[in-house]
């Protein structure tokens, strides 16, 4: 439904594109779309839990280094994300392009930073350390998906992570890539 | 007029507060209040222009090194906040509790973090130095704010801007005090 809903906002415009436009292009029910989503704008944020479990999944899964930690986290999801390139540019514009739908990518983020500092502070990490190492994680996340998303741009999101981290003087580890998937 | 909304958001609830009611408390016409905002929501984010301006003036203030500079925006907002901090407690509280509000502020944030990025790029730092930057600055702030307007916290919001920045290991030099006005 994801694939359906961006072509259709991306041809048509987001406010032109009806819930059961999108329904009839997926090949369901408008009954079946709303018992997923509760509009059409959630459609396009299908994805957002899954990628959440993922984060904090890998947050948890080794050192209980908070930098490790992090690291990891957002190299799991770098490398989930890579295959999908061409998807999350063209759902990237449509993003960018629609304030409602910005507000909403921002406000899903913004979540995402909160659960990992929660589990960062039942690790007995202090709240202003995990509060400031997520939201310097998830900005770091942020910069290099922008620029991933880029015209023209061929470097590995993860890669752009590393160099992320490099350019603010960080060094977290987002280069180290050794017995890493090669994506 | 901020003050106003901020009494009658906390006292009667946000949905049941009317753009009518916040005019007379501040005893000014509706037609007044309409000519400054959009809507009832947009009086709370009253304030976010001025800061902005603030903030981009700082950093264009001195050195045009990356993180000095983002350095010495910060702390110019964090100085102009700390005497507010009453208020700002309040506001918090209210915009935690109505996801509407909650979305608006982080939207507000990453308009601030994109204008700073745009004026780091026009002195010829590269666009994924000046994103991941600007991101992490904004990052640190959002971080030390949250702990600055929590129960029983005492120390400047300055100060915790520096803490924030050391927890992370970054070297930015928020915790550089010499010369800063006393606040």
């Amino acid at each position: 439904m994801q694939q359906a809903a961006l072509e259709l906002f991306t041809r048509d415009g987001y406010a032109a594109t009806t819930a059961a436009a999108i329904a009839a292009r997926a090949d369901v029910t408008e009954r079946t779309l709303f018992r997923y989503f509760a509009d059409k704008r959630e459609v396009l944020f299908d994805d957002g839990q899954r990628l959440e479990h993922l984060l904090l999944d890998a947050l948890s899964a080794g050192s209980r280094v908070v930098a490790e930690a992090l690291s990891r986290a957002l190299r799991a999801v770098a490398v989930d994300m890579q295959p999908r390139r061409e998807l999350l540019v063209q759902r990237a514009a449509l993003i960018s392009s629609v304030p409602e739908l910005a507000e909403r990518e921002v406000w899903k983020i913004h979540g995402w930073t909160r659960s990992m500092s929660r589990t960062l502070t039942s690790w007995g990490i202090d709240e202003l350390t995990a509060a400031a190492s997520t939201e310097v994680a998830m900005a770091l996340f942020r910069a290099a998906f922008t620029r991933w998303v880029a015209d023209g741009e061929s470097r590995k999101l993860v890669d752009l992570l590393g160099e992320a981290e490099t350019a603010v003087g960080l060094g977290w580890g987002f280069a180290v890539v050794d017995g890493s998937p090669e994506v």
